[in-house]
């Protein structure tokens, strides 16, 4: 068995079983491994952003993490942008990267680099392992970092003769590492704070999105008067009828600061201090209110669900109806005519037509920021937001997210200008058939930017300025990339077409793209 | 006036009057400003690794660097890889790298990371400069760098606030960096190698590609019996008739060991002893004879042609006629019929009508490994190879090379995969209206890591490696992924269609894309 195999058995010992990959030639020995041992499902990525952003949308779903197969430090760059997402997002992923053989690196070929250096920025855990008997060893080590909660981005540096020099013994199946509890007076502290009569938020981030922790969330605030707010994202937020629907922090520094004005004291469950995405000149970095007091009851690492129920327990409030708790009630479809397709309309539109079960896939980004209202009392559904607002996370998140949950319908929401960083992600969903129907928002232009400059003070910008913000010239055609890349797409002018062909392809399987031009 | 305006003007009063741009908002006053200063042209490209590798390509034909303006770590990230190519080619590039400013980073926005981390592994010049009165003078000092002989990436962090505060003074245009000469004694002692007996090779590389280096090469060769080779990639070769055409060495381990055998010592010029571009079991990483003396009369950075012409004085050989020069001579279009396209017989179209002064970008990998055979007797002409291995350089590197050449038509030879890794840059082609012809060469895999993989000794690749290895489930269709980008395209299938629509594509203005299905 050599060093190659012994990995890849060790990855599947360890519960590792999809791997994301866009190999080369330093890869061989895995590539060719891949096939000697059982379990390991392979997804070809023709770039490396699909690769690792595919691995952060499987850890959302499945819970567990993936492994991508990368090509030394060029392979590794390509996948960074993602990577900071995934990072961002606490979702634990093994990333294997192939580096020269070790005698080979002093001679400085071509693609040789610090590889290291390259992973380090966007890397929890970074080792280099040179002893072919001992990458299997490694590749648990690499495991058991990723899963770290609430999840971590460990980077396995691999030289080609650890690959093809005999491997090590496999070690044994290591127990999932646990949540770690919240310190002993932290429910204390909280439950003091909520019956201090002053007004208080909850604000939910990381694991508290799921649907055991908002239920406690919602009985929390049933039972001390608190709103329930939510970060602006998440990685991942069960939302819709049944569900505590927590209010969540606008993008906008003027709206966020209107909102969180009122709150004396905001307690921290998965969640920091609320900060401006961007600086601008004259607004502030902190959001919350001057002198408001933030109390922590869980970071993002630690036990949330137990704290949450401690404290419930603390405020006898187990048997209280939650808060904010969402009913069932769907905008009516659009009535008959070619009204335009503009953000409310379409967020109706999306709250429609949203089946149970789905998993959204949100890189809206300017036309998307009132999704969450209309889609608040949607049938049940988890919301992925983009994490590290590194744009490109969308199209190739949706292709982790089908493979980690394969039995949910996939709705990606996908901005033009951000769509094209990683669209390459379009040919995975058609290699793997995968349940995944994308919206292109087609505003023909970097919206958000251009609303940015009118932020800095520029408001009639000049011709190279429109130049950096329009995507006009040529118009992009998102019927033909996906036709191009196998994924059958369709072009809609009115929110009614919108409509029909949304139901149209809810009901086709296999990834299909809609372009709703704006 | 602010920060920015300082710093574009001072980057214009230094001669940077190209920028290609992928900018968010945290460069929005310097999108700004770009419109306050007369003379940058602005390039915008849809992914930062188009904006990084269309600088490259800038720089190899204007001779002179652009600056690029990028977003942040993940942006930065995004265009490593074709940093990391133009790192290996020589080129120089400043990046403008926005990031939150100065008093924002403590609070860990979702964008924040380490911007100097991932900046360093690509980089030769690395700065942040937080002070908006310094940053004209901290772009004049990168530009300084990127100028460095042979040309140096240079990366400057710029905080929000430096671009919106008031700027400082404009530095005085610094003078070019002028090559060093090389040391005293290397004239001397490659005379005297040269004069030994012994059999030799004069092996260029860097500046050695071009015209007046080769012509003294050729006429060192001529006087002293030696061969002209060259390196397996040069970051531009200067070919066709009437220049003299050093002989490649080879890609193949094997085939460059045997074509090197013969050789007692090398002359490197430009260039580095030549290695394996990546090592493999059983097989050596140093190319040459064992025992092969290595006599170096130039290093990349230093006057390459004045030690030539040095070296050519030394030897009394000015008059004399240079060795292997070639002379026209075009092979016939392809017979009547419907040929396959395969790589002999496109090797021989394109050398028949690579039309005089063309710019030929080759990342052809696997099915361009012999056009420098046909080509070398074409009309005159230059050849960009992809410098670091890292594919993704060929369609946004012929971006940059059109725009630092505007009167030059340009080619690009195309692999499907490598194609996929930056396809965005044909939208900048389409925006800018530029002359580029590209000719993807379809053969609907990683067709050289199928090569690869049989040398690691793999002979019957299972399911998952397989599927790693092959592009054509779906199929990936160009003539649709032009079109949605506003390039007009064209499948052929036959060396006749072939050549039909090359002579077609070399009559129109702006960009063609030519699928060639092989």
């Amino acid at each position: 068995m050599n060093g190659a195999e012994s990995l890849t058995r060790s990855l599947v010992n360890q519960g590792v079983t999809v791997c994301f990959a866009n190999p080369g030639t330093s890869e061989m020995h895995f590539v060719a491994a891949l096939d000697q041992v059982q379990g390991m499902r392979c997804v070809l990525g023709l770039f490396e952003g699909v690769v690792t952003a595919a691995a952060d949308g499987y850890y959302r779903m499945a819970d567990k993490p993936a492994c991508t197969l990368l090509h030394l430090g060029p392979g590794l760059g390509n996948g960074l942008a993602n990577l900071h997402n995934a990072k961002k997002a606490g979702s634990g992923i093994i990333n294997i990267v192939g580096e020269h053989a070790t005698y080979h690196i002093e001679h400085n070929a071509p693609l040789t680099s610090d590889i290291e250096g390259v992973a380090r920025p966007m890397s929890h855990w970074v080792q280099t392992c040179n002893d072919s008997t001992q990458i299997a060893s490694a590749g648990a080590d690499a495991v058991e970092a990723a899963r770290q909660p609430p999840g971590q981005i460990a980077t396995l540096v691999l030289p080609a003769d650890t690959a093809w020099n005999p491997g090590g013994a496999i070690p044994e199946r290591r127990p999932t590492p646990q949540r770690a509890s919240v310190p002993g007076n932290a429910v204390d502290e909280v439950a003091r704070a909520l019956r201090s009569g002053r007004k208080t938020a909850l604000l939910l981030g990381g694991a508290a999105g799921r649907e055991t922790a908002l239920m406690w969330a919602g009985r929390i605030a049933a039972a001390s008067g608190a709103d329930v707010l939510c970060e602006y994202s998440l990685a991942r937020l069960e939302r819709g009828a049944g569900r505590v629907t927590p209010k969540r922090v606008p993008y906008s520094v003027d709206l966020a600061v209107k909102m969180l004005a009122a709150y004396e004291q905001i307690v921290l469950i998965g969640s920091r201090p609320p900060v401006a995405f961007f600086a601008y000149p004259g607004k502030p970095s902190l959001l919350a209110a001057p002198g408001c007091e933030f109390v922590r009851l869980a970071e993002a690492h630690e036990d949330i669900d137990g704290a949450l129920e401690a404290l419930v327990d603390a405020l006898g409030a187990r048997q209280t109806q939650p808060l904010q708790l969402a009913t069932l009630s769907r905008p009516p479809p659009p009535g008959p005519g070619r009204d335009p397709i503009e953000p409310i309309g379409l967020g109706q539109l999306i709250a429609a037509l949203i089946p149970e079960g789905a998993v959204v896939v949100d890189e809206s980004v300017s036309s998307g920021r009132g999704f969450d209202q209309p889609t608040g009392q949607s049938a049940p559904h988890s919301w992925l937001n983009i994490m590290g607002g590194a744009i490109g996370h969308g199209l190739p998140g949706a292709v982790g997210a089908a493979i980690g949950a394969p039995d949910r319908p996939v709705i990606v929401l996908e901005g033009d200008g951000s769509g094209m960083y990683t669209l390459q992600a379009l040919w995975s969903m058609a290699r793997e058939s995968l349940n995944v129907k994308v919206v292109i928002m087609a505003n023909r232009s970097y919206n958000i930017l251009q609303g940015e400059l009118k932020n800095v003070g520029v408001l009639a910008p000049g011709v190279n300025a429109r130049a950096m913000l329009t995507l006009d010239t040529p118009a992009l055609d998102w019927v033909h990339l996906a036709r191009g890349m196998g994924v059958p797409g369709h072009r809609v002018e009115s929110l009614q077409e919108l409509a029909q062909a949304m139901q149209n392809a809810l009901r086709t399987p296999g990834p299909v793209l809609i372009e709703a031009i704006m």
